[in-house]
């Protein structure tokens, strides 16, 4: 393995822009001169196929798949919020029948950090497949927490690496590197076989200043990037963004500042509760301003556990208090950290805001720091969140100007000194949206990257890479599965669409029970809406929809239609029409038809 | 009249913080003393009320009411788009119960501009109450569009105004000022009764270039402020905003170089069809560029006919070209403007990017700019039209770095410039979020306007306005009505409830029909099931389903009950029960009983 290592250094150091020049071709010839040991060295090597689970054409459910002869690994497992559309739906998880199939050649999963995106997907994996699993302390720390919710904690394979580590799993050997996020213990992996060194960043940023002194190891990325990188997979969440982003040590300042013109108001903090570096540094400021903390949320107060026993959280004797016990406090000296800074509606801060929290009442007494930026898509529900907790009567902050959040993700300086500093000869955007992706691809145009070694992949995608190719091979099943209360799997599009259709319009029901041999209407027939109109000022409405339904079966009846199915098309055809005559709606007429 | 407003002006031009010294007590003295004139003039004058009928702690749905001794009036009339909690409604209109209770007192409806949120709910309120409406222009053109369409057009009674009339409406004298704005002739209106003057400035922006010529009428608003101004009310919408707003003019700036840079590929830009200025813009550098311009969008080809015919828009010959005739030019020749810069499904520019569009199909030789930001709320759904279009291979600009929008609303500078200008006593934020109107507020206090002169209202909050009080009256009704299809207030609280339970976890309908007098089942029970599983995967539950209710029908026959209610009880708790078991959620549980 050392040995492929120099050879691959030795053709990428010719820099970006030299394409390699070796020809299949012309290999042919050598082999009856040479030994068997130098054919193999000179054989171009078994490209590494990399597999696409999830995490490209979205933000979530991350999910990679590398195959190496007979040998596989992944990179992450993680779930995906529900968009809009998916009704009902609870969280979304990456389709694993690709991995089920070959479940015989998996020798193991590697976690980059531990955020919902990368492990939320793991217990419904590890309950089909046992995977070994490695990832850094506080990862393994997060995911245990999360499989005994599940009942997996004691069967799991959890082994704990750290960064600088070089495992061997089959043919691969992985080496950790030490990243920045908005997460501690986050790492990128260096993934070797002999058709070269593939890099994946996982999330990352560049933070020079960072809470708990661990710098991105930089270092670790140059020397890799002079041995030679073939390929690298790299974050493209803020590829939309120039310049740099800055230190999470800047928010620890905005905090001492706001801390203090809070003047004796009770402060409360909202933020990610997996944001440890965040919340050691509230905690810090309170204490140095002589305020407890106390918190709220039930992710927080579990983070806040497992971060401190595992040492990543250092918490000052006495700071800590129970919420049950701030009563005993008065405003001044309290801080409340909490969840809910997406203004999720069953968050504690959402709670908070709607007066619906059991233990904190809001009053013009408080000053609510927002210590986060809406994601896309939730700038309504953090606004109503701040546009209640204002009505209230307390102060909110929640300001860009104020620096009261700093983003886990490298923005486009820190994108391309990475790629630099790696000088890969292949390179695929990772973590994003199709926008994100493309303009992550032109970043790597722009320092030198050909642009034929560069892949826009999707979801499904596999992709061949060895010195002599980069290019799509035949797609893998992937796709998105819905996970709702305890069904996984069990609420697809035929549902959804039927969710979609009842949230917009409702349903009215036309039930009857006929004597089909006599031909006759033994019962009904009933109309039942839920969600259309409302009945009590609809009853003529009601009333005309039951004599339309009766017209249209005993029509049916004389006209000796004797299949359920023609008596169900003509009643819905019927009501159907009525309906949007009179309302210019179409709700979804249900017949349910009884013999006696 | 006169009089009046210079006695105002005196006791204004003391400044901000100069509290008027009258004491209602002091007055009574005088009365034996002075001729009647005399002691009308110098008896306090009857208070304005200033009621809210919407567009406050919202943005949307515009309506203001204000009440002079027995003569009220109006200023605009907006609807509001559902939130995405208000299942199927297709839009949301003031409820306007205060104003048919008080219509003999209506003397008129004044609109600001053409805009939805202050147009959109009139065509609902005129089929009640036919009030005379006041618009300029091409605000008058806009509501002729929409009263057509719902067949209101001959009846309705249309008054043209232009900037600098005053009308005279019962005790009222308005007079209509130009302001700047994302639509040509909008106006400000002063609002004159023996009381003083109340100046509400309609959405606006101050641009000092804009491409009509026609700068926001600061000279005027800078008398009447020297006149003496009671009280103003101000668009809040950028109040969050710092520094200025840019000028319209900007934006055609950008569309030049980004027409440059695409070079020999199809132009398309998506904007707001109201937007008739940036409109007027991308024609014009199409022309420049000797690009024709086609339009997609039935909204945008009714803006561009109503306002060229009206003359605000100028087309020069030749350069409109119909979107049949496309096929006939090449990508090089042709410039698209369409409508969907907020990523609406049904949109042009959405459908587009979905291959729906029936004319226009989407290749790697079309450059795309979305001339918007999107609206909070709106960025998945802009972000998805975005990603689809990049798949087709098109280039997209959407970036605020491009300059390819501005703002119609002032931002904090120019808020604070026409509040200083017009020194008003007592100042109210309108149009927008409790956080806007927060912010508004902050700012009125940080040019020197008392606080206790600063209100923060709500809808349906009723303020009295005279030189001595100005305070809260009892609330009058204000509230929103759910407009779905042709229904109006037929969508309620109860609808919508049941359409986001039926959303989230579907249906289980249970019917049988019963004999209660000889206590059997005469058929069923079947059970139906819509957006909850899918049943053919879930036959066994199904079964189960039937079990239950069966036994839970028999066991209420066996045991006597004799009342439906008790019967779909037991039926709902027992099926209910078995669902959630099996499978975590909570489906609406209809049982539907026949009796033979």
């Amino acid at each position: 393995m050392p040995d492929k290592e120099k050879n691959n250094s030795k053709q990428n150091k010719k820099g970006f822009k030299n394409k390699s020049s070796d020809k299949q071709g012309n290999f042919k010839r050598y082999y009856k001169k040479t030994s068997k040991k130098t054919i193999e060295k000179l054989l171009p090597a078994t490209p590494v196929k990399i597999g696409f689970l999830g995490g490209l054409h979205e933000v979530g459910k991350n999910m990679t798949v590398y195959e190496y002869e007979d040998d596989m690994i992944l990179v992450d497992c993680g779930m995906s919020f529900p968009d809009p559309d998916m009704l009902g739906v609870d969280l979304v998880i990456p389709d694993f029948s690709y991995v089920e199939k070959n479940i015989d050649k998996i020798k193991g999963i590697l976690i980059t950090h531990g955020h919902e995106d990368h492990i939320g997907g793991l217990p419904y994996l590890l309950k089909s497949a046992n995977i070994p699993v490695y990832a850094t302390k506080l990862t393994i720390g997060l995911i245990s927490g999360k499989l005994k919710e599940h009942g997996l904690l004691s069967s799991a394979k959890l082994n704990v690496i750290h960064a600088g580590d070089k495992i061997k799993l089959g043919k691969f050997t992985v080496e950790a590197i030490h990243v920045n996020h908005s997460i501690p213990d986050a790492v990128a992996y260096a993934i070797r076989t002999k058709a070269g060194t593939i890099v994946q960043t996982g999330d990352f940023k560049i933070d020079s200043t960072p809470i708990d002194g661990e710098v991105i190891n930089l270092n670790r990325f140059a020397q890799i990037g002079d041995e030679g990188v073939l390929c690298m997979l790299s974050d493209s969440t803020n590829a939309e963004r120039p310049g740099y982003t800055e230190s999470e040590r800047k928010v620890g300042e905005s905090f001492e500042n706001l801390f203090r013109k809070a003047g004796d108001r009770r402060i409360i903090v909202a933020t990610f509760a997996s944001n440890i570096h965040r919340v050691q540094q509230i905690i810090d400021v309170a204490k140095s301003l002589g305020r407890k903390v106390a918190l709220s949320g039930r992710s927080l107060e579990n983070v806040v556990s497992i971060s401190s026993e595992l040492g990543y959280l250092k918490v000052p004797e006495g700071v800590l208090i129970s919420i049950d016990m701030i009563k005993n406090y008065t405003p001044d000296q309290l801080v409340l950290i909490t969840t809910g800074s997406q203004g999720e509606p069953m968050s504690a801060l959402a709670r908070m805001s709607m007066s619906e929290h059991r233990k904190v009442m809001i009053t013009p007494n408080d000053y609510v720091i927002i210590s986060a930026q809406p994601i896309p898509g939730n700038e309504k529900t953090v606004s109503k969140v701040i546009n209640e907790l204002m009505g209230l009567g307390a102060e909110v902050v929640y300001e860009k100007m104020y620096d009261v959040h700093v983003s886990g993700h490298a923005c486009q300086e820190e994108l391309k000194l990475l790629m630099g500093l790696l000088k890969p000869k292949y390179f695929i955007p990772v973590h994003g949206e199709l926008k994100h992706l493309t303009k992550h691809g032109m970043l790597a145009d722009s320092i030198g990257i050909d642009r034929d070694n560069i892949i826009i992949a999707d979801n499904g995608s596999q992709i061949v890479v060895s010195e002599n190719e980069f290019r799509f091979d035949e797609n893998i099943t992937a796709g998105q599965v819905f996970v709702d209360g305890s069904g996984v799997g069990d609420v697809g599009n035929i549902v959804i669409r039927d969710r979609k259709r009842l949230s917009e319009d409702g349903l009215v029901i036309v039930a009857a029970t006929i004597d089909l041999t006599d031909r006759y209407i033994v019962a009904g027939p009933e109309i039942l809406s839920r969600g259309f109109v409302y009945v009590r000022e609809a009853e003529d409405l009601m009333g005309e929809a039951r004599e339309v339904a009766e017209r249209a079966i005993e029509s049916c009846l004389d006209g000796g239609v004797k299949d359920w199915a023609t008596l169900k098309i003509k009643v819905r055809d019927e009501v159907s029409r009525l309906m949007f005559e009179r309302t210019k709606r179409s709700p979804m007429i249900l017949p349910i038809f009884m013999e006696v």
